[in-house]
């Protein structure tokens, strides 16, 4: 079937639904030169020379088709290409070619570096009931009274100097690397969730079904580099047991890097174990294949199941996010100078206690930030007061010269709607601008964080091909200064069809693989569909697509051994 | 009625369907510590100390409460206060605290430049229909040839040196008087679609009732600064007398600066008498009362229509966006440093032409530049390159010493659905970080700014809340400090109800008006309502709550005869 014509065009009209493509052409009647108006009057309009409309879109459109149809012909290559190229490709993590940005002075900094410091020698911090770590931290110069760690000014800062600038974070296929830090972007779905919602099932308890599903998505998904963690909690199946699942998901059913479990050390030991498996010993403990959250119980607690499992971590040289989890006003001072203090205390003690654990061990310097509504005590996202924090934070951490993992896919809304998508863009936007390294939550976050999103992940994970856009940063060469193109053109003329535009067309411009861009008759005729419902196409087709990367078969009997075996040895429980 | 309880505490458990907020609190089972799952298990919880929770919403709403209510009590002061505290209150503009973003290099801006300026000389821009202007440049210096005027290098720039780096707008309310330019940033509503849409009414033509219900609800915006102009399209009016019913509704039904007309110079002419009337003809000549929007008929064409409305301004003082109107790829080069280089020529162009007019007659350098789909040619909203076109025009417009216009509630949904929120909150925060002053459609836009969208207005203009505090930067005095409340607190301790967070949390968090923010049982009990359904009500709200501001009964009188005597002299047109 031809497309349906929407456009006519003669040597003086365009009748189009386009609209304000042909704007301010229209000089009699400003702003009011569109398609079903026209016929009202006998407005003098603008037409696009000599292209041809005759398919109702364009002539570039029309010359796309043809070179993809052209390029995508002939033997088995082409046809695997087509295949792969489907969904399966990933975008290499992002490269920054655009500046951070800044909102604290160097004095600013200097003064809340200095607080820190004198909030961790005066005030200090706890280790509850952990007296290895008293011990590490007295052997190490700081001075221990109960559970209470104060640090000297210096100590902390000068231990954080073992741990590394940047890593590189393995992934079984070695195309899905990542490398954290300096001036680079990894992004990561959301973790945590009890809930998911859809459309079709509304909000219920996540299940492993529901698990399998987000990491067939992530593993589908362009724009994401990692497939995560906890990306919902699989309460069908044992407290106990469940890491063990949701390892194996991530082991066998994507190919990208994954985070390791946290909510026991023996949780942790078991991640080891099954990597030890998946890559080898050996090739474990000399390279970093998992990179864990570990929150601090702020204020500037540090619990001992979150530090026993940072323990299992640094010594198999296993990458942890040492993050404050604050909400403003709460957790921390209700103003952001103050919240960047405590939050800069919290990780210099986190980190330093993870360089005691083995010097030199992989760490990123997380701060999970947002701000409070005062009337409700709820949790507020994509804030002003949210983006000055993480703004902030971004300066220290660079100062530190550590990677920064913040920002987020983060909203209050209990729909993917407009408000989550404001709460969302304001703060993936400020997660780039802010020079995160490593964003987790970046898509398929709603409710606060209760749900995970089956409709806002594909939403989410489209947005984020414009992060990707956005760093590349602009070209100054000879063909992007496109002089010859705007002496081609001239005054009154159109660059449709210019030889500039057909030669970069094809890269010029990010493209949404969601968003409605359609003639408005035709999306009228098609349902009147929102985001969501685009949404929940776009689930289902990912889902339909999915095929699961291939696995060595003794590799995948060694994993299914040991989870069976681990989920024998213990009674479950959902405690 | 009081509230209904949500939180239970007691020494070890707190149940809360505010769930993240404890979320790391619970060790046994991380990231599942939520109230529906509680009675589950027996999770080790962790409470807030001994705050009161009884009313169910915690301590500082309570604390809230009572001195909102304390403040309000007494005479008729108080009353006043309350009354103008509905909704009347509009902040100051935008005085940035915050750098700017920038993304091009000092060379990149160099060479762009040095070719807007090759380009003027070369190739030149078009002045068609209009024979004054191209005496005037064949007098100032450039070469004309036909409607083509080549404008050698260094005389565009020359001529623009006259033009002021800022100016104030004039409102009938002193109050609301905006400076335009500096680190300032003034925001303005929606201009030009034929369209609106709401809920109860769906798409339709725009008609006056329509246009009246915008000025309303932007007079009743408390960050929107400016009434704009053209909010839609009123469509039931002839063509030729519309330009009179919109600057009355502006003049009476609000109080905030407002745009004048530029469909037609005479039309310019009688915006400038009406405000002649409304600001006393002597304080017209030596102010500026008006800030219209002269687009650019891109590539380099200065249309007769435009330029002739121009003239009408700039002879009378009055101030003139000179934009750009650049979809890339149709308009302008498909590389983001090609479309600068032209938009550059362009703004030089005319802003010149308006100095040749009268030298020192208040301009703002103006670009609207989208990006399109090369797939359907449909234009763009809030995509990467976009975004890379406003910083680096922003850029630009600073290194020429003028104020810039750029940005706006941008979107290409058709409903105010998350596509459109998106797309928005990507363009509106790249337009504070650009350094733009003048923001246009800054709430209101919809598909493709064919629409006007009740709620997307509301919606929007909720959102602007979020660029003043932004702006704000932060504030690093010792107040903001905090020192003494994270010693006061503690590591494990909690800053709800300490000193700092009781002198400091009225002001610290920008607060939404319109977004949810409720516990999920409430929202779903009330009906489960998305961003639009909350848009519609506060719509509703806002036009039951509008009063309209005080005018000087003989000057009402002046324009209402000013208008009829207008619309009697001319037939009805509606081309």
């Amino acid at each position: 079937m031809p497309p349906r014509a929407r456009w006519q065009v003669s040597d003086e009209t365009v009748t189009a639904d386009l609209g304000i493509f042909l704007e301010r052409r229209h000089k009699d009647v400003a702003f009011f030169p569109l398609a079903p108006l026209i016929p009202r009057g006998h407005a003098k309009l603008w037409a696009i020379g000599a292209v041809n409309f005759s398919n109702g879109r364009g002539c570039i459109m029309t010359e796309a088709a043809t070179r993809g149809r052209r390029g995508r012909g002939g033997g088995g290559a082409a046809r695997r290409a087509e295949r792969s190229a489907v969904s399966f490709e990933t975008a290499k993590y992002i490269e920054r070619n655009i500046p951070n940005f800044e909102v604290l002075t160097e004095e600013a900094l200097d003064i809340i570096e200095a607080n820190a410091e004198q909030i961790l020698e005066e005030v200090g911090v706890n280790f509850p009931d952990n007296p290895p770590a008293l011990e590490r931290w007295r052997e190490a110069g700081a001075s221990v009274e109960g559970e209470r760690v104060r640090i000297p000014k210096g100590l902390a800062r000068k231990l954080c100097a073992t741990a590394p600038a940047q890593f590189t974070q393995h992934a079984r296929n070695p195309d899905r690397n990542v490398v954290i830090g300096g001036k680079n972007l990894v992004l990561a779905p959301v973790y945590g969730p009890p809930f998911v919602r859809d459309v079709a099932g509304g909000r219920r308890y996540a299940t492993m079904a529901d698990f399998q599903k987000f990491v067939k998505l992530g593993y589908m998904s362009k724009w994401l580099h990692h497939s995560g963690g906890t990306v919902c909690e699989p309460t069908d199946v044992p407290v106990n047991k469940r890491h063990l699942d949701m390892l194996l998901a991530h082991m066998t059913l994507s190919d990208k890097p994954f985070m390791g479990s946290v909510t026991e050390p023996s949780r942790a030991q078991d991640s080891v174990e099954m990597c030890e498996i998946l890559f080898g010993k050996d090739f474990v403990q000399e390279n970093t294949v998992m990179t864990s959250l570990i929150n601090i119980n702020s204020p500037m607690t540090f619990d001992d199941v979150m530090m026993g499992a940072l323990e299992v971590y640094a010594k198999n040289n296993q990458a942890c996010i040492i993050s404050p989890f604050i909400v403003g006003g709460a957790m921390a001072p209700v103003s952001v100078a103050g919240t960047l203090t405590q939050v800069f205390a919290e990780v210099l003690a986190g980190i330093a206690y993870s360089q005691l654990i083995r010097p030199g061990a992989p760490v990123i310097m997380g701060a999970f930030v947002t701000s409070i509504d005062m009337n409700s005590g709820a949790p507020t996202f994509g804030t002003p007061e949210a983006s000055h924090i993480t703004y902030g934070a971004g300066q220290l951490a660079r100062r530190l010269g550590l990677p920064f993992r913040s920002a987020g896919s983060f909203c209050g809304s209990k729909l993917p709607d407009a408000q989550a998508a404001y709460e969302t863009a304001n703060s993936l936007n400020m997660g780039l601008l802010s020079g995160v390294n490593f964003m987790l939550h970046s898509c398929g976050w709603l409710e606060g964080g209760l749900v995970s999103s089956f409709e806002k992940f594909v939403m989410d994970a489209d947005q984020l091909g414009t992060l990707h856009h956005l760093a590349a940063g602009v070209q100054i060469d000879e063909n992007a200064q496109a002089m010859d193109a705007i002496r081609e053109v001239g005054p009154g003329g159109h660059y449709l069809g210019c030889a500039h535009t057909q030669a970069n067309f094809k890269s010029a411009f990010w493209k949404s693989d969601l968003l409605d861009y359609k003639p408005f008759e035709t999306w009228e005729d098609e349902g009147a569909r929102d985001t969501q419902a685009l949404a929940t196409l776009r689930v289902e087709k990912m889902l339909n697509d999915y095929q699961q990367p291939a696995i060595d078969p003794a590799t995948l009997e060694a994993l299914t051994e040991f989870v069976a075996r681990k989920k024998a040895a213990e009674p479950d429980s959902f405690m």
